[in-house]
């Protein structure tokens, strides 16, 4: 639908556009560096392709009124991000506000065919006008990245090897970038959330599966494999819990959604907490939500099993900070809405096991944009994609 | 003594040289891309700086007789590796190949002013000709790299703060870089050892200290304190072993060379290993080269604390592996002379605790350098520094 830019200046201004909003051409010239010749060639044909256009500002300093240049107002990328229990698809503009965004329950084992028949439907009801310039998908498993394929996904089985990227493309007319769920969250709360201007971070999701987004120098580290950031299935206790990977004592299989869950009624079952039997009773089930809920009422067996997880996730992250060094810990995802209490128990771990060099100032931190992380991430993404040279 | 490079094209020229060896300027162009006219331009600069000259070669093919360009024969590089107990000094020339190599016992806790007049001294019996065009440095423990100066290093109390770069510039006369003493290791393996074309490695350093070199795209990732891969203080048992961090239980407190000696003494006394014994009793003292070579004979108390030792490298190394997904794991550092008994441990702990899609095609190999890695890491980064733009 839309061009890609010709030149690394020009997808360095869409770049600056997104980031920064609407602003001049003078102040475009400050940040980059362009002579000013050079600089009317590149937005001349930014404005030809129609990425581009130019307003007349409304008031000017000094009584001037420069002309302003902006992304294309009419621009959508569509965003959507599939996790194992539930779909959320958003669609932004080209500078990546959130336009709409819907969530619906789904699980990811229904199969690729099922899964995007529901996020067509949903992009369907938030669609407006012409289309979508391009998308980006995040999904709960390793994706080879340049083809756009799910590899071995440990959670969603009959996904292994599904083309998504050419999938979607092809019903949705416009280009499609996929990824890691947990890679997204990471783009996500690094463009819009709590790691802005965070060069080196990891952001740790904890939902139903337990990934680590990883950030070098802004990008994003996805391994020789597509596998990095892969830590739900490292070993935290020998002859653990058995996991869904097959193997057992996985990191997942005992902080998991899941897990929690079974922690949980377990601790209803036993009388040691009379506030989830209370929810069982009433609900018919528990889930990792209502252990939440649990602790945040100060219910004394729901916190002790929420820092609990926070130890078990503590120790590997001490593990990561002693060997990456990142700049920022972020901890995010579903279950990371239990919050503060979680968050105490990672701390309590990382401080006591990790050197002092490498802790002392570092920000062990929640995410600050909860579902819309990784839709957020998402359509930076794409736009990455759609704003490099072509 | 030497200018830097004045633009990106001729740091790129320079780079080309150093790691190809002489070469025509039609190979160049080749290789680079610029235009025959920009080519001309740039080398003429090249020449003209004296970094490059220029041979009429011997026999061309068909008879002609191309010139050959290549780094000026007579600039030297000083190369220094610091390593707990002793120090390695080479000089190289140009294509970081090494001329001279000293390696002298040391013990880094004396401090870097003793330590220096032994740099010193061993540089001056190395020294041929015009003196050095830079010197690349290493010191065992974190270092804070724009500045170059040891940040909190625990085996080397005395030098916390102290300005290594500064100081060694002013006694050689020539610029100097200064890193840990892991990631020069890293980038020798990288630049002449089993990583060559390895774009995402570690490199797992097991000598006195344990270290971990992280290489992301071809670069050394340094971490936001330059603590990153400081793997050797992670708690791998609780309430283990005291530690000459301060803590316990840390990785180097139960497989550093120290420890590795302990155990070889602890067999040696309590009869488990003749083999030991007898060395004890020969030497008055175990070290960890005693107990890889009675292992090396067959020793079987020796061979399973060397194992034991593999496992516990490779329990922290698996989960490296998931976090990050290297295409290589290189095994290095005076204990790894301990060889294939050891590699063989860390490959069982990691390939049974690690998920398939990481672990796959992973090698996991012994470095191909030995105590030339560092040295030749060390000539890497100071030539890196210089063959870049001014």
């Amino acid at each position: 639908m839309t061009a890609r830019p010709g030149t690394a200046q020009q997808a360095r201004l869409l770049r600056l556009l997104r980031d920064g909003g609407p602003t001049t051409r003078a102040r475009l010239g400050e940040q980059t560096d362009l002579s000013r010749s050079r600089l009317a060639v590149e937005v001349e044909r930014l404005l030809g392709s129609g990425l581009v256009v130019a307003d007349r500002q409304a008031n000017g300093p000094g009584g001037r009124r420069p002309w302003t240049l902006r992304l294309a107002p009419e621009l959508r990328f569509l965003a959507v991000d599939i996790g194992a229990t539930s779909i959320d698809v958003a669609v932004t503009n080209a500078e990546l506000e959130v336009l709409g965004h819907l969530t619906r329950p789904m699980d990811v084992r229904q199969g690729p065919v099922v899964v995007f028949e529901q996020v067509l439907a949903m992009a369907a009801e938030l669609r407006q006008g012409d289309g979508f310039a391009g998308a980006g998908v995040g999904v709960p498993g390793p994706v080879r990245f340049p083809e756009g394929v799910p590899v071995l996904p440990p959670i969603m089985p009959g996904w292994d090897g599904f083309p998504v990227r050419e999938a979607l493309s092809q019903e949705l007319g416009c280009p499609v970038m996929v990824d890691n769920d947990v890679n997204l969250m990471a783009m996500g709360e690094q463009h819009a959330g709590v790691a802005r201007f965070v060069a080196d971070f990891l952001c740790i999701k904890i939902g139903t599966g337990i990934g680590c987004g990883i950030v070098v120098g802004g990008q994003v580290h996805r391994g020789t494999t597509g596998s990095a950031g892969d830590i739900g299935h490292i070993q935290v206790q020998p002859d653990g819990r058995p996991c869904a990977c097959g193997n057992s004592g996985c990191l997942e299989a005992h902080v998991g959604g899941g897990a929690l869950a079974r922690d949980a009624q377990d601790a209803a079952r036993s009388g040691r907490s009379p506030e989830l039997a209370a929810r069982w009773e009433t609900a018919g089930h528990l889930t990792a939500a209502d252990l939440t809920a649990a602790a945040a009422v100060g219910d004394v067996a729901s916190l002790e099993l929420v820092r609990a997880g926070g130890h078990r996730v503590g120790q590997i992250v001490a593990v990561l900070i002693s060997y990456f060094n990142p700049g920022m810990v972020v901890i995010a995802g579903g279950v990371a809405g239990l919050g503060h209490d979680l968050l105490a128990g990672v701390r309590t771990q990382v401080y006591r096991q990790s050197p002092s060099l490498a802790t002392g100032n570092l920000p062990i931190v929640l995410g600050e944009l909860g579902a819309a992380a990784g839709v957020i991430g998402a359509a930076r993404l794409i736009s990455d994609h759609l704003f490099s040279p072509a």
